[in-house]
């Protein structure tokens, strides 16, 4: 070789090499490494970035401020953005607490904060504004790194690196000291997210030895009555430390009397309890904690901990949450810009953090009767937000975690057990029944489940407590709804008459698609009669489903822009009205035919609504809001399907490519409104695949239009199901032919049981709509009434 | 025969009946029915009236008050009045709860009260002085019935006979009721004996059904942690019903407004917890209630329930505990009057209340830790008021509970597991350690045991657990005393540094007795050191014990008549001076003779202490004094024997005979102070038979004189035990002479194996003191310096 070929030959290598690393790493990326925990972290998003496993019950997660539920005797409005304990904005960490919600309607957990610090002891947080005021450090965000079951952040006042993962019941921290004599692990007993005087009920704190410290706290709050018990373990022995009650007991006279309190004393119990575990570290030294929690005993706790992570190997445990994330991630692989996969594998990632597993690795487990009961077989899971996600949530995981679907009804079903009324969960909290929000929700859960093929379950009594809860008269309107086939608003505390006796009816129209399916048709024809009940409030002046009152009057005044005060829960009745997805025909031929629901459908999604009035929906970004279309709250997640009930399906093309491009981002900003468990993020999912479960409780998807290039489900029973979007680009969002198996679909809905046999759904994009497909009536999804 | 005969026959068949029958029914007359639970309900003596079986855990009884611990923010020294829940003065009634203390230095419990009440629903006690502001009753003495496992009185208020009676964990209740349509039974969960509030930390509570009710209650107060878990099943089925919170919650918005609170709804939680169940009555219609109680959960109540009264049927509980009464009350049988059979069997029944029967039927109990422990092949007791008890109640029990002791060391040592400082325990409180008093007086307990013969329990770890609890400088000034030799007053805050050092120096001798029985030598010799300790305290210029600050200055000014501030508890110098139960002989050394030590005696029973000195000294009624000597607390309980170590026995007996005629009588004030959980009871049943354990941990019961007739103890061996007091009256009180299976006795005491191998012990008693039986100091009993 010629020697002045030479440098030409390296930069040609160079080159090729640089070429196959990209390539390679661009193969050799997973799922999990386009997860960006940090989405929906800023605004209204309320998830929280820490380390969790999917389905875990730790989920360790940094709290950046605990906001007080009542300021000067004032409902704090601050309180509700830190229902999942993080905001993107703020400046400083409190600590690691190893509970939290994926973005909930409402705040609580974020219990056992841990926080490691460095000089003086100080057992308060101290404020945003004044960090050095006590334990809090300032951080920034680039010193921050979130993936699924990984969290690292530089406590910058103390000059500590913090890594977080965890095991499903297990919190692993890692903190790299400075060299110090004056290291500390603070424990604060008394953080909770929201947080106010008298929420915790009574704590119990005991040093078993000098690596372990036990015991549990008992918390009000959202939840009536609350127990969590824990067992924490340190790498390295303390040297001393101090259990201490901030709150004078009124009697304790013999206590203080016999042993001396404060430094190395190993019990105490109270309210107001915090902790301080002193340690010498060299430079760069590595504590390591491991945080085991249950709900049933301090002994569960420690089962929990010697089953899940019997050694020290903090990469071990992170390496198994990735490749347990990545198996399930795995299951919906996507051809997509690096950006969609960022945010449609986020989006995954936050549809699989709830509900949680509830239950100790031997099945134990606190029941709603308070007792101590063991989830034979099964596993218990907990936090049901079911208002929410009956809606694409859990429709999700029938496709994706059919046996977790069938453990979570057995949830459900010993919850039933438990319960004093005899009734599903409505909001099931760990050992609590929150009842939040309207409707009885468990039963389309279960229903759909069924329909669907779902077995594994006691299906007779999966029934039988179905049938019970929409029976129960003492919740909620429901004896007032069955005796005058509405909720008259007249006799309602509540004020949400309206959306009760929607949710209703569609809860009803699930009960009877159930019974129909177990050949009980007394049963059946019972609640396909209640399934109808909307029309008790369709008012034909207004066009509008409205609220009335016991003598027959409707509610005045009418504005079906306005939510307060018009008998609707986080929505109006422009919205709400076409909350009826077992009948949209019947609501069809009640407005005059397909051609106004078509109008209602283009006033709802071209109109204004004036701010002032979708603010009293709750809840929701401005982002969350398209014309008068409130995608933030969920009752109105369906209706950007609803034109495939009319002679214009592109219309729903048109809509949904809107709002997953305008609404939906790879920012921290990236959720449109409240996550809600994973509701808002499985829209998205099924949204980009190109098809929704408008109606629950039928086997059907109603079709819009993929939004990514091409995506495969590798269903469980070992088959796949392959979506390809033909020519998809900017401006290729409507459909030209779709076509399942190599066989042309005018239908506007694909089948449970067509996916789930496996096959190829093909669709052909186009820029122009075609208006013919899937126009006709007898291509429109179910219906009751047709 | 003839005609006139005829009415003169009847007249002498009559007669002939009549006699007989008195004969017949003095001869079939029973312990239990010797026994009177009214004595010691009025004034000081803190027992109850109510029904129990033997160390039953439910102590169900009337509550005449419950006075709050704090009125206008100081205390109320009504609370300690109450510490049983009755004062005999009373003259109403509150209604029943199901846990009591026999009499404890503290008050508290008063667990699940519940009242049956006629009209108006009322849910607040209402007062003393108008009981119809509430649901509180007047009633009158006579209509009041109290036998062991029996209670009855008429609630002159509602027209309602009320009937109690109980198994080891259920309270069964039974009221005979007027006709009404307006029958009620309140249950008061706020109810408290020690009330105040924040007391009660939380309150859960469900209707099951239409006759069952569980729930459970979590109370501070004495306890730090105290849960009590219950089940309440009704004969008859209620109408309607109410379960209420009193206190309005912060936040139960989704509560409130899904599930209609108050009447019929079956669930609720809070602090302020009361409810009402609603009957229909026929005239004299029986109500019968059920309440079962566990530390565990409801599901264990539930289980002791169905275990112990699978039934209705009232009058088979009651025949069952009144001849479980008998069997334990038989074991010892005596010849005596009517009136001292009243106060022997009352104290005898008084003696076998405390500890109770904790872990549940299964054997489940709630431990220290929190956490649920099985008693595996024993019963877990609890309440162990440990300084009052070790001194003659323990030992009363190795003689006639030889097989419970052995389990009640099993419950400390299971104590001791469960503890985090790993020591036995000082006052044992349900799931808590109370640390109430001085000392750790579980040693002499365990060790008495142990040297008198009792096995079945884990003796290696029994001996651990002695000398641990014994090293455990973080208890109460033990650093200091091991340090100092003495307990220093002024490094002391409990200001009882005297009282301390000669506790810890009797226990360290048990340890020490302990040890040398096991054959371990050298913990032997480091605790024989220890329990000469006393002599640091040894003031040569008082001849008193006297506290001593750590520079060796003794404490000014120094008064051996008060209690306050001069380094003692429940007691002053003169009295606690001879708290040197293992070294009588060395003490006498110190004193300069067994004449001084006689002076000393003579001077505490014969000089007057004024009122302002012993009024300081708590808990004692003005009838619990002699001269200088105070009956009515227990550190001098032992000082009427000490003449024995003298050359004047015949004191002892002259003391001995005076304090049971006039401290003790068959009234309702017929104890001499607090009975401290049978501690004075125990001391009469010693003292009537004829002597008594001054020092527990040697196996010699010092001689007095019997007080009874004859006395036959059944042992558990299945031998017999008798005691005859040949020619006893009110003038015949000294021994003339003793024999002891027919050899005569010239020692002042017996040991522990000469009891339990059988035989008989004949007094000859005389109205003359025999000034030279058992005067020679071989005669003497165990000093550890002899």
């Amino acid at each position: 070789m010629m020697d002045y070929l030479k440098p030409f030959l390296f930069f040609i290598c160079v080159h090729i090499l640089c070429f196959a690393s990209a390539i390679l790493s661009d193969v050799l990326k997973t799922p999990f490494d386009y997860v960006d925990p940090m989405i929906g972290t800023n605004h209204m998003g309320h998830t929280f970035p820490g380390a969790t496993m999917p389905f875990g019950m730790v989920q360790l997660s940094p709290d950046t401020d605990n906001p007080p539920f009542f300021l000067n005797d004032k409902y704090n409005p601050k309180v509700y953005e830190y229902c999942a304990g993080y905001q993107y904005s703020d400046e400083t960490i409190l600590g690691f607490s190893h509970t939290h919600f994926n973005g909930t309607g409402h705040s609580d957990l974020g219990d056992i904060l841990i926080m490691p610090t460095v000089g003086e002891i100080q057992l308060d947080p101290g404020t945003a504004a004044e960090p050095e005021q006590g334990y809090r450090s300032r951080f920034s965000h680039n010193s921050e790194e979130a993936q699924p079951g990984y969290y690292k952040v530089k406590l910058s006042d103390y000059d500590i690196v913090a890594e977080l993962t965890a095991s499903r019941h297990v919190g692993f921290h890692r903190y790299t000291f400075p060299e110090t004599n004056d290291a500390h692990i603070i424990l604060d007993l008394d953080h909770s997210i929201y947080n106010y005087d008298g929420k915790v009920i009574w704590v119990f704190l005991r040093r078993e030895n000098d690596t372990l410290i036990t015991g549990y706290r008992q918390t009000k709050g959202w939840a009536r009555t609350r127990y969590l018990y824990f067992a924490i373990e340190f790498s390295k022995p303390f040297s001393s430390y101090g259990l201490i009650n901030q709150e004078k007991e009124l009697y304790r006279g013999f206590w203080d009397r016999a042993v001396k309190q404060g430094e190395n004393c190993p019990e105490i119990a109270g309210k107001k309890i915090k902790a301080y575990f002193n340690f010498d570290t060299t430079k760069d030294e590595q504590v390591k904690i491991k945080v085991a929690i249950s709900s049933v005993s301090t002994e569960g706790a420690l089962k929990n901990l010697h089953s899940e992570i019997p050694h020290w190997d903090f990469e071990k445990v992170r390496e198994e949450a990735k490749s347990e994330w990545n198996r399930e991630l795995s299951k919906i692989q996507i051809e997509a810009s690096e950006k969609e996969k960022t945010i449609f594998y986020t989006a995954l990632y936050h549809t699989l953090l709830n509900p949680v597993e509830y239950s100790d690795v031997d099945g134990g487990y606190r029941g709603l009767d308070q007792n101590i009961h063991n989830a034979e077989n099964y596993t218990k899971y907990s936090i049901f937000s079911l208002w929410d996600t009956y809606r694409a949530q859990h429709p999700l995981l029938t496709i994706l975690q059919p046996s977790r679907v069938a453990d979570m009804i057995k949830s459900m079903l010993s919850h039933y057990d438990e319960s004093a009324h005899k009734i599903l969960p409505i909001w099931s909290f760990h050992s609590n029944e929150d009842w939040c929000m309207t409707g009885y929700h468990a039963i389309p859960v279960i229903a759909d489940a069924y329909i669907k093929g779902i077995r594994g379950f006691d299906i007779e009594k999966a029934f039988k407590a179905s049938v019970d809860s929409a029976l129960y008269e003492k919740y909620s309107g429901l004896e007032n709804y069955i005796k005058y086939g509405y909720v008259p608003f007249d006799l309602e505390f509540g004020q949400n008459s309206a959306s009760k006796t929607l949710e209703y009816a569609y809860d009803d129209w699930t009960v009877a698609n159930f019974a129909k399916a177990m050949g009980r048709n007394d049963i059946a024809d019972q609640f396909f009669k209640r399934a109808q009940n909307y029309r008790n409030l369709y008012d034909e002046s207004t066009k509008f489903i409205r609220a009335k009152d016991s003598k027959g009057n409707w509610l005045e005044p009418f504005d079906p822009l306005k939510t307060a005060g018009q008998g609707y829960i986080e929505g109006n009745a422009l919205n709400y009205s076409l909350h009826i997805p077992q009948d949209i025909k019947g609501y069809t031929d009640l407005l005059g035919g397909e051609k106004n629901l078509e109008d209602m459908l283009d006033q709802i999604f071209t109109s204004e609504t004036p701010e002032e009035s979708y603010e009293e929906s709750e809840d929701i970004d401005k982002r969350g809001v398209l014309g008068s279309y409130i995608h933030g709250n969920e009752p109105s997640h369906h209706i950007p399907y609803l034109y495939n009930w009319t002679g214009s399906p592109w219309k729903t093309q048109e809509i949904v490519r809107k709002i997953v491009t305008e609404m939906y981002s790879d920012e921290t900003d990236g959720l449109p409104g409240n996550e809600d468990t994973g509701q808002m993020s499985a829209w998205y999912i099924f949204s980009a695949l190109g098809f929704y479960p408008v109606c629950p409780g039928t086997d059907q998807y109603v079709i819009g239009a993929p939004q990514v290039k091409r995506a495969v489900i590798n269903l469980s029973n070992g088959k796949t199901f392959e979506i390809v979007a033909d020519g998809i680009s900017e401006s290729n969002k409507y459909i030209k032919s779709v076509s399942l198996n190599g066989k042309p679909l005018d239908r506007s809905y694909i089948t449970h049981s067509e996916i789930m046999n496996g096959g190829k759904l093909t669709f052909i994009l186009s820029d122009e709509p075609n208006k013919t497909w899937a126009t006709q009536e007898k291509d429109h999804p179910y219906s009751m009434t047709e």
